[in-house]
């Protein structure tokens, strides 16, 4: 039984005659392979050669369980899907946040037409002043979902509000009271360290448009089901990577830097 | 006496007629604060706020010592300048790199005019692949100095070879030895990781178009002179320098780091 994903904040929603994702009983997300462009065959290959290489940090990447041909959620009849990991399997009600990563959405491969769309939207968001934008939040036990327009061109200030919230026991409070932040937050520092770490050296993609997707669990009582503790720091959507060229991804951990300042400020304001 | 800097890499250069910056005796430099747009007075607010703040590690800056009206190298007549440190005062035959760091030269202030044109030199040279561009470099021993022109748009692999020249013996031949490179790049490494470490905390300042100058003396008699051993690392040009907003500086961080990981494998290639 295929149906559409409860929690997605970002990316094509497969509803109203939209091609988009969709997940199975099993554990398993169906992405469309887009055959309008080059984005789904760049997709495949990153998931194929990733697949194959050692010297990837592999925690960080959803698993790849291949491609399928399946009916698309738009009607549109059979569709070729690459099939992966269904990261919020595991959640009853998550708290999900997905961060587009990168000052720099586009790289010099990509049309002329593309550039100017990218450029524009990255001037106008945080993209470009803060190194990453918020692409969508959702807190399903509180039942907030700031809308994605709002989310994305928010200054620093504003940013850390919405993070902070994000780990409020209340997230719809001006005055948020962080209770989740030292428990959620250390965890997700550490796993951003170590994502750092690796895009020190890391010479093997430039991952443009990617973004770091945080998901937890607020309600204790499901916490404390099996498995469903978890505090999960994933990166996703690699419609966009490309091959590094003997240079590390500077984009990317520039602005992956910039992300984990902001978490480690909300850490530090917890023991003043 | 003032004279025109013998070993300037980057720059308008003070002779046939241009607007240069100036050195004394003393050990001053005198740049010229530029008046057809705002980049003079950028740089003074920046040196004025700099010289009072005491969370900066001043040691990546040159010192600063007012302004001072002098007459013009242009022969305009007289012109005001700021008044630096004269970093190459204590080298006789200096080996001298300029590495414009950032893979983005302009920000959202700047005129739309300005970010096409920056925006261009971004895409043609190295800025955008590797997140810098080497926008100069000299050794006065070998009396090797290559166009900028050429230096600005290399590939990964073009601009490890210049880095390995930059610190070899003979800095012409095309198998550089690296004699000089656990010795400087040593110190380059340990004086870069520092910066990197402000970096990925300070919200005073974002650095466009700024520079990072490392300076050493390859003639060993003129090392073992006193003072003139030194192997330098510092901030240059500050004209595009402004304030942070809330926001490390992704943009320069991504581009140090991105730099580092080169002096790192020319490092790490040494003990093969």
């Amino acid at each position: 039984m295929l149906k559409v994903p409860e929690h997605q904040v970002a990316g094509h929603k497969a509803k109203d005659g939209i091609l988009g994702p969709l997940v199975d009983d099993s554990g398993l997300f169906y992405k469309p392979l887009q055959n309008s462009d080059t984005r789904g065959s760049t997709e495949l290959s990153f998931y194929s050669s990733l697949s194959s290489n050692p010297n990837v940090p592999h925690s960080f990447f959803p698993a790849f369980h291949g491609t399928k041909t399946i009916a698309a959620s738009d009607g549109s009849g059979l569709h070729p899907h690459l099939v992966l990991e269904d990261l919020l399997r595991a959640f009853a009600q998550p708290s999900v946040i997905d961060v587009k990563i990168g000052a720099r959405t586009w790289h010099l491969g990509d049309s002329a037409d593309y550039i100017e769309k990218c450029l524009k939207k990255d001037r106008e968001t945080s993209t470009i002043p803060l190194g990453f934008r918020i692409s969508g939040a959702k807190d399903a036990l509180s039942a907030w979902e700031p809308s994605r327009k709002s989310l994305q061109s928010l200054s620093a200030d504003a940013v850390l509000l919405v993070l902070k919230k994000f780990v409020s026991s209340d997230a719809h409070s001006d005055a948020p009271d962080c209770a989740f932040a030292s428990e959620v937050y250390a965890v997700v520092l550490d796993r951003l360290l170590q994502l750092k770490a690796w895009f020190e050296v890391q010479t093997l993609y430039h991952f443009y448009s990617c973004s770091v997707l945080i998901v937890y669990e607020k309600n204790l009582n499901h916490r404390n089901e099996k498995g469903k503790g978890e505090i999960l720091v994933k990166l996703v959507d690699f419609a966009h990577a490309v091959p590094a060229n003997g240079a590390i991804d500077h984009n990317f951990l520039g602005g992956l830097c910039s992300f984990i300042n902001f978490i480690k400020q909300i850490l530090s304001g917890l023991h003043r």
